[in-house]
């Protein structure tokens, strides 16, 4: 197998990627000014080698902490809970939340086979339990049944703990994804939170 | 930056990725099983230092001259003359074509400031010129517009060799791209190929 099919097998296992465009970008590669197929290749090196999960949030980071759970402006006593890393820059593109992260890591689906084992709830009923004085934990998982259900079950979780809990507001489109939501939508959303009760 | 913005800046240069969806990539390239970053990161590393064009067709290869202009069992008498290197594949793929390749490396194209300086005509000249038995040039241009010109001037060019020249038939969609048809279309319009004549 030559080096342009190993590079367009690998471009292909991306999503939205067949094999005709891997192949199509492959070339498109060969034929940019020098430099750019290295800059990709060290970027994504990079990205192999410096990037891992922040140990208290979860976030994807160079740091750990990373730099939202390092910064002392930030309000450490709310936590928004979202489902995937990816997330965390859609909420922040708002510029109207100035409190701190926690990922899960994707929801519960148990047809998946994806249990609460499987998310880090865990870590988030630590961070709260830990008397690290956390005042308020947002649930902004996604406005999907699956995000509906593991927002319940994290509620349920944390209830022990006496922390107010609350639900990013459904102004967002049910069945949508947190990612592709307009930071105005996000905004309104988050300033519409209800607490969550029994 | 950040290293994932970084990432997401290289893959957004890539063409139909646009910046939301070269995001959605990094952060689904992090959740992948280990090594899946590192393997795409050392392709592309082999791309771009091991992958050059052949210096006698111009297609690119890991080895110069490439597998086909090297292969003995190859008709390096009929030439086939494409726009670009992935062209090169699609004819490949019908299996019918035992001949070798000439890469132009594009199409004539004044308004773009494309002209025939920029495309490999003066090597395929020298490759019919030099004695080395070429007795058919088979232009497989595009057939668009521009692909028709550049036949018609590479035809001017090699006219005064009298070697012959030939145009692969336009059973191809006309305004279509050549590395998108099918291999049966192909097969026919190699087939039915005629001689330019004046």
């Amino acid at each position: 197998m030559s080096v342009i099919d190993d590079v367009a097998a690998e471009l292909a296992r991306l999503p939205g990627i067949g094999r005709k465009t891997a192949t199509r970008l492959t070339y498109f590669l060969l034929r940019q000014p020098k430099g750019t197929i290295e800059r990709l290749g060290g970027a994504l090196q990079a990205l192999g080698t410096r990037v891992a999960p922040c140990a208290q949030c979860g976030a994807w980071s160079e740091a750990s902490p990373c730099e939202i759970c390092a910064d002392a402006r930030r309000d450490s006593g709310t936590v928004c809970v979202v489902e995937e890393a990816s997330d965390i820059s859609a909420v922040e593109a708002t510029g109207e939340f100035r409190g701190v992260y926690h990922v899960l890591g994707g929801h519960l689906s148990p047809l998946d086979g994806i249990g609460p084992e499987d998310l880090r709830i865990t870590q988030l009923y630590g961070r709260v339990a830990n008397g690290s004085g956390v005042r308020e934990v947002i649930l902004a998982t996604n406005p999907s049944m699956e995000g509906e259900v593991t927002a319940t079950y994290v509620r349920g979780v944390l209830e022990p703990l006496g922390v107010r809990v609350t639900r990013i507001a459904l102004g967002l489109p049910v069945g949508g994804d947190l990612e592709y939501a307009d930071g105005l939508t996000i905004a309104r959303a988050m300033a519409a939170r209800r607490d969550m009760v029994g």
